[in-house]
């Protein structure tokens, strides 16, 4: 059964940032879905690690908004593709950044999809709010400090006569407030919520890439949290926190902490093949470094003519012994042997050997376990490890 | 390289309730951490199915609060096993329900951690605070309606003089309340938001059950609320929201909505063995069941001797042709190879046909690409597909 449905959209957040924050579900559906409509808050490296997984490409759709550009009319432009994509027959992943009902007019659409009568689901995922603060050891509740958080957000000019935030409730609430976007109107939300009663000396932060490996944190006071945001050159996204819970932070904190990973701040390129990647860049970012996979090398085939021709036609009799030098190796000759409507048992009376334990697994999942394995994890190993077995002539 | 790295402890949310909304990370420690202590809010749905995939259990705690019991001391319990597991070398996932700094104590277990020297990681999870309302069709926050929405939890009670939300701020602030537990003092805490100035005609509901397939969604006013979910016989966990967002439920609801979901409401028990339940599982929760999965059938080997005989010492030159009837058969023959250090090629020069394509996937897992399919997906049909190509005698 296919997990996501033909004709249907599911709104879904794809987290904060860390592809490890996206759900269980979401990534079924990415993996599953005929077409992806994302916005420029989604993590480029989960839509490349998708792109990875898939056999058949998504139909990728980019709906971000174009530089501040906020309209109607562009929002309108994407429920029209999301309505036309869905009343095509495909399955659609809406992909948000964070959660798609936290400020992410993801109901909107929804209201859209209802009105359109196409059917749709919503896919929560982890929001920044929460996410972010935990990054950098800060809960957004702790017994005794701060029983409720409010995430309120700060494009809503506090000097607009019609802002429908209450600033001074807010400063009154006892609650900590968790700030969404909004470095512009920083100065003003500030001076609102000192206006409101809550103290100067509020502890408070500003968390710039939210749980990137490069996240960045700026610890302030609410009176110095404008001016050390400006100070430190954080832009957009950021997220504000102000709240006593900050202060745990001296105590809590656990990522971004360089003595436990030395490649912080790093940004590592990774050039192997994509296919080889994984592993290595896996490790890199356990060190906290920011992995960025650029593939220099792919593997591809060369010209198969001599492997088909050793292959098929009974060639493979002639053959006593086949060492397997890389799990690619593998790869090519299984799909030679299955072209030519073979599998495994066409090995039957050959030896088998793999240079390495990978190799050999490669090799296990295509029904052969090997028969030689060399104590050196190099071709020339394989040589020491064959040649007293080897009678004379073959 | 392993994902959980021993002598760490990961605060690891498990999400709403729905497996689905596990984070990949969190999924990936839990198959692969040595021990899982883990609250009474985690789906045990989810825990099963970590026990299904893993090859090698876990070790397993229950640190659940025993029928609220909320000491400090049992509490202290819980980090003491945690410092203890840890500092034994293990790699240990800490479950807890939603997101571990949502109300989750998550924040004084890591202050534990930091104190007893042992380090561990936060995994945020999705909070039931944005997923349960996200279900019922309501979007705590939409453009023109709600700017900000507050989550509080309701175990405070409004009477106490120590208490330290201020709902009278709160009422005022224009933010959507999402109020986590607490049944016993909804009245009061309803009270108080009325009486903070809030309009008792604001829309409000409860969820209780928030985002498995059984969710129930009471719809009421902020002066009915109470009386509704006393009426409903809603008990924990619930979880309230209060807010003119409510509303859109009318427009946006999808989850909890018959037409589209059949089996909604029903509770299936699914007898198949494990190893062969998830497919019609997930075919049954598409159509809105809570399936439990209760294998009445185990598959085991019977004896071995016979096969054993059949396979090793050449028992297998006897034989022209092998019909595969089902995967556990594929399974059963691929370990008697393996156990006599044999492998796909034994079958060289055997016909080899199965029942049904899982069977003939069975077989190419071990590389094996069956020569006769049949066109009925019964062992007859296998016998009406050979019966031409067979020479009289074989």
């Amino acid at each position: 059964m296919k997990t996501a449905r033909s004709g249907t959209v599911y709104l879904a957040g794809a987290g904060p940032g860390d592809p490890g924050l996206l759900t269980v579900r979401a990534s079924a559906l990415l993996d599953d879905c005929d077409a992806i409509v994302h916005d420029a808050l989604v993590a480029p490296e989960l839509l490349s690690a998708v792109r990875a997984r898939r056999a058949v490409p998504a139909e990728m759709h980019f709906a971000g908004k174009r530089g501040g550009d906020e309209s109607s009319a562009r929002q309108d432009e994407i429920t029209a593709l999301l309505v036309h994509l869905a009343r095509a027959g495909k399955s659609v992943v809406r992909l948000k950044g964070g959660d798609p009902f936290v400020f992410g007019r993801g109901s909107e659409e929804a209201q859209a999809l209802a009105r359109a009568n196409v059917p749709f689901e919503v896919v929560p995922g982890v929001t920044a709010g929460v996410a972010a603060p935990a990054y950098a050891g800060i809960p957004v509740t702790h017994r005794g400090v701060a029983t409720g958080v409010t995430f309120v957000t700060g494009h809503e000019d506090p000097g607009k006569a019609a802002s429908q935030t209450n600033w001074k409730a807010l400063a009154q609430s006892g609650t900590t407030i968790v700030l969404y976007m909004g470095v512009r109107s920083l100065p003003r939300t500030v001076q609102a919520l000192i206006a409101g009663g809550m103290s100067p000396d509020t502890p408070a932060a500003a968390i710039q890439w939210a749980t990137y490996p490069i996240q960045r944190t700026v610890e302030a006071t609410l009176d110095t949290l404008a001016g050390r945001v400006d100070a430190a050159g954080l832009t957009a996204p950021v997220l504000a926190i102000i709240g006593r819970v900050v202060s745990l932070r001296d105590e809590i904190r656990w990522f971004d902490v360089p003595e436990r990973r030395p490649l912080l701040g790093r940004r590592i390129l990774v050039t192997r093949a994509t296919s080889q990647a994984s592993t290595l860049s896996e490790q890199l970012r356990a060190l906290g470094a920011a992995v960025i996979e650029m593939p220099a090398t792919r593997v591809e085939p060369l010209d198969r003519a001599p492997l088909i021709a050793a292959i098929t036609g009974g060639g493979l009799s002639r053959y006593r012994h086949i060492v397997f030098t890389s799990q690619n190796a593998v790869h090519v000759v299984w799909d030679t042997l299955r072209a030519a409507g073979l599998d495994a048992r066409a090995l039957a009376g050959i030896v088998v050997s793999a240079v390495g334990p990978a190799t050999a697994g490669a090799l296990l999942e295509h029904g052969i376990a090997v028969d030689v394995s060399p104590r050196r994890f190099v071709a020339e190993g394989v040589l020491e490890q064959v040649e007293p077995v080897l009678a004379a002539g073959r």
